[in-house]
């Protein structure tokens, strides 16, 4: 039985070019992406989905290492500067940039396809070389761009949301699509789980352009995910004059600098490689003030999501005791995270089966990909699985012209179709 | 008015010598002193005294530094051979070598001296050119050595008891003569004090021989006691091989150096000198195994006892969190304590009043020594004055043959009969 | 004798009264006086004075806590458009702020004045309750505030200067008016001593207005000035990707955490206070790079130049162990100092004995002040008294407004006119 | 080509197994086996070997972990009244407790065999159930065992050399048979190569009873050898009265403090597991003084000979930084040490082969073993390999009656002819 698609054709292929445009010249970092989230409910909206916004999908405790108000809302009035959709943006206030969009027909299992909409917190480059430069949809905003290829993910999101309305009669059971906020630092996952929309996913699709991978050339699905737990510490003591009262001071500097070198020497893990960093301290006031507040900006990581919690534990278990020896309050903030994970057998054996179908795909890879780094979707196919569900995440290849997280990264928008294809594909016979 | 004491005579300074060189020959350190302890009660009950003994003057719960058990029967079952009164004996056994003796007549106030009877942990000289090994009384007993002077305070202690006696009529009141065990390493007067029996102390004297102070010389008092806290602190963790299973040890070596680093870290206090030192720490077994168990012997001093709390409840605070950091038990052993204070004014007055009348001193000064130690004693002299009494810390000089605590340490025995005849005055004036 | 000072009239007292204000609008911070430097030595050109300024007074070397060269040029650019003094102006470029003023006539001995000019780095009050603001002479310089008299300090100079040229005549041997930069921090008088420019100096006084003495009151000398040393650490190592290659990094912020627990830990010291503080600790980028850099601020202090030099020589031999442990380069940059020291005795009578002449000066003390904060005129004290001769540091009293580094200060400038009586008369008579 | 070997029968099984009972009622722990050395070299020599003894095949210098001059003489002392061949008893003196035999006929390569012959320093199992006491040849030496099976090697080192002796005229070149100490803590093998006594060896064999192989069963070879470094660090300071004169100590114990802290913080490493572990501190002396003596004792371990230098690398820097900090004198002593390495694949074939021709072995792996452990047979294999000669490490099963090193251990006897059959056959075909 061959799988016939409405739609899929060069319109949808220059809409779709056109839509990662918009979002690229438009780089939103994690937490803001207020016009992008508009943007994409508005043509879900249109399409006829139904749609869940803002703080119905990311639930306010479980989001980590979200900007400050001041920050958010600032962003929030470049968004609606930029052309955000007035009617959905209020929504996102806050930082709840979420969006789930719903279709039901006929009886069967309800599938979810995740796509991550931020970007980068660092500057594009501006080279005249540089291919967004010269075509005209380089990042305008400051500390934003889309070094990651989320852009595309999001592109194709919206893609596969037309061609599934214009197939609406061949799906059989719900679909959701699920356009996530924050996927750098690996922190917003965790709040779209905690929000309940995974709770009913049957199948879980995530997709990654890239990563090493060429165009043509795709894997069904990855291992190797690093657990992962950032977080910042925070002391606080009480200040006194250095010299003419030190008694009185409750130093924070010196707890931070006890809890720093008893962090480092948490043992070694016999079960798997673990890591534990603290990227920053900062610490202090004035020279002849004892300090009394310092923060620590720290991860841990272990190859397992136990070990990484074993890390975790050890690393809160000394910053407990230091502040009870340093007489200090101690405030720990959750900033990031991940698990670790493997993607199932059942459907990356599906994703195989439809990708070899596509024949602008050259080479589908029977394996996953050891991934050996962090994503947020871990959280989410983790619930799928622990509710007795499935789940992939896929690479679809793509030439890139200088590696993720650089000034000069862009990927092949040709790419762009072929994911939309695999993903409806997957929808429709799943 | 002229003071006449009964029985100060050649006779009585013959005894107390002797008593001195037996109390030398078979020295005891603090909390075995059954032998010396045993003696003392003979021969004040012998005299007449109503007697207090063992646990009814030494609390059990406030003792500090006493050795184990293994090590007090050890010692119990040498006083028995080196012939000590088995009658009082047993009332000392397990480490209780207090003696209070009580004498009354007619109204007035209550009047205490304090005694210590201990010798310290170290051999005597057994140089040729020593005195006590030229005349046959050196110390017979290993570890154990009168190398400051209790022996001599002891000695002075019942020579006054029997001039007491002999002049009973003239006391108005009451008199308690206070033995004490374990004044080296400051762990006994604290006992004696939580047992009740100064409580009713109106005027309390202590006196000491020698510290640098000729013969011949005396001053009324001293002050610049430092206080000290002197305890262990062991933390209990958890073994495991380190190169098999690393994450399973809970490392109390580890445990131990962090709070090193910290307790030598407590911030400088303004008001006044403060000290802490580790003198020691043991920890681990085999060089593969992530150590279970260490322990720190710690020390604290302050200008004043506030000083010193100050220092030893940040010491406890840092053990107590790096305990936690560490998932360790954490047990404080107090091995010893003084405080610091003040001889009273009006004490001091009176000291040099009645020294002053005695012809064999050649000069009285009118200030107090300047300790710049601690001396247990300071535990009694706080209790007394907090309940509104006086007190003060005699130095009767003497001449020495090394210094206190060395292994050739001798003072001049002529020095005895006049310590009895300044206490028999305060006690018979006061 | 009756000296008469020629010129001491309202007149001057008009003129000091608006140079101190001058120099308050314009606040300029430690080695920024440009314009205040420019009019000093402006003023005392055309009174005739032989000037010696900018690196032939303030050595290169010697010179710490020097802002880096973009905020000195901002502030030599601030100076030129508010009006300084273009001719003397590039003398001082670059932070070489000090002027030294000569005047010789006859024989005799070479006395020394001193002067500091600097502003507090900090903002003044804007209340219109705030004399200065009210009398439109509040600082228009951001950061940049006379809160603690230096600007007295320079106005009395000037009104000094005027005096002893009018009283030339009386003048036996060789005068010295040292403006100094930086004294805030501790910063400017050591690269003064070490031009050579006190090098003939036999009488130096320096003078401070206020320091909790009321007006009318004033104290021949002080005494107590800690020593301090002021440094800062960098320590420099190399990055590495935590999770990638931890074995890569040379970890700069781990080397600055065990070193901030060892300056901690330096021993207290017998003879006198000691003190040390970290008073902040910069270090590390990115949450999962190992830290390549890692800057301590560090003060250490001390009873005497002895307490405070050992605390220093225990901090660098730390620090230099630590570099060495972890593979950094270290680098130390003196941020400040200054020594301990006492004035003499001579100073002190001569400072009694004319201020005592002074009838607006109600009481002189004999008593030096007991400063118990530290001074960099000390550098200059000790200077002058290892060559054989002697100096005193005078209090001169002044109601003031609100203490001292505080928003709100302002002194009594009915005081000034007193100030330069009171030099004039040292500088005729000594 | 069958091998015919003469003497290998009943009457030589015996004397095996009364060889191999004999050294373990004897049990001498490394570098005091003198008593076993002087029967190994007695044996060889009434065979006809060539021998090189003591500090000819222990190099001094390159011993570690050698136990102080009184603990050797006592030993030697021992092994004289426990009937040590007087002849050669001399050589070993001081601990060079080795023994090499050589064996020359017609022209071909060298081929070296390894036996180790110390005892671990343990008490054996009194238990009445426990062969060795049962048949009365337990250990009568204190805290000597043999409870890992090296008396059992040793055995059949002498049971080679007999049928070496008897079928000498089948050698085509050189065998070396090489009697090591000090296997225990991988202290010994270091010193032999260090002597130069392999410098010549074309193929090296070891061969280990037990190690959970069953007996009847070999494998040919084994990888996964940890490399490891075991020292002592010891840091020398200065004393001082905590109390009087804290200023003047140069604190051995916080020294140490400081750098296990920092020994625990080395960065983990990217390229495998790696160890370190201070398995003790012991420092200080009386609780008031402070510290001027603590020794540490360490080790390090990696996957690889690379990964355990980069571990050691690490510590002996942080050793020297912390020794800078704290002005100690440090001492680093080797007390053992191991390396990685891997069998050749050529003589595991051979062993295989070999192996496989005994009827009474009934399996033979063709795979190594995997050790996850230390042996310092590695030592040698390194040299060999480094001289392009090629070594393996052999395991032959035994029957074990308790875990090596546990009080309890014994093996199947039956299973020594069987290494001699192994071990003839090796050296007469390869």
């Amino acid at each position: 039985m061959t799988l016939k698609l409405e739609g899929l054709n060069n319109e949808l292929e220059n809409k779709i070019i056109n839509y990662r445009r918009d979002f690229h010249k438009y780089a939103e970092s994690g937490w803001t992406e207020f016009r992008t989230a508009s943007k994409v409910a508005e043509t879900l909206d249109d399409l006829g989905f139904d749609l869940q916004l803002g703080q119905e999908v990311v639930d306010q405790e479980a989001r980590m290492g979200v900007p400050d108000q001041e920050e958010l809302a600032k962003h929030y009035q470049r968004a609606k500067e930029q052309g955000a959709s007035q009617k959905y943006l209020k929504e996102f206030k806050g930082g709840f940039t979420g969006v789930v969009a719903t279709l039901k027909n006929g009886e069967g299992p309800t599938i979810g396809f995740r796509f991550d909409m931020d970007a980068v917190e660092m500057n594009e480059s501006s080279s005249k070389e540089h291919r967004p430069v010269k075509e005209g949809f380089a990042s305008i905003n400051e500390n934003a761009a889309h070094a990651c290829g989320h852009d595309g993910h999001t592109a194709i999101g919206l893609g596969l949301a037309e061609i599934l309305m214009k197939n609406k009669s061949k799906i059989n059971g719900k679909i959701k699509l699920i356009f996530q906020p924050a996927e750098e630092g690996v922190r917003g996952a965790k709040s779209i789980v905690a929000s309940g929309v995974l709770n009913d996913i049957d199948y879980l699709y995530g997709l990654h352009l890239g990563l090493g991978v060429e165009s043509g050339k795709a894997h069904p699905g990855a291992t190797g995910f690093l657990a992962t737990s950032k977080f910042d510490a925070i002391f606080t003591g009480q200040p006194a004059h250095a010299g003419g009262n030190p008694e009185k001071g409750k130093n924070s500097l010196l707890a931070a600098a006890t809890a720093v070198n008893n962090l480092y020497g948490i043992a070694r893990h016999s079960q798997g490689p673990t890591r534990i960093n603290v990227g920053q301290l900062n610490a202090g006031t004035g020279r002849n003030v004892i300090p009394d507040r310092a923060r620590l900006v720290i991860e841990t990581r272990g190859a397992t999501s136990e070990l990484n919690q074993y890390m975790y534990d050890q690393a809160i278990n000394i910053l407990e005791g230091t502040a009870h020896s340093f007489q200090q309050d101690l405030n720990i903030i959750a900033m990031g995270g991940a698990k670790s994970g493997e993607s199932d057998k059942e459907l990356m054996d599906k994703v195989f089966q439809e990708a070899s179908k596509i024949t602008e795909l050259e080479h589908i890879y029977e394996k996953p990909v050891n991934m050996g780094g962090s994503e947020d979707f871990t959280y989410m196919l983790d619930k799928v699985q622990k509710n007795g569900g499935k789940g992939t995440f896929a690479i679809l290849g793509s030439d890139i012209a200088s590696g993720h997280h650089t000034a000069e990264f862009d990927f092949n928008e040709k790419d762009l179709i072929n994911g939309v294809n695999l993903l409806a594909r997957l929808a429709l016979t799943s």
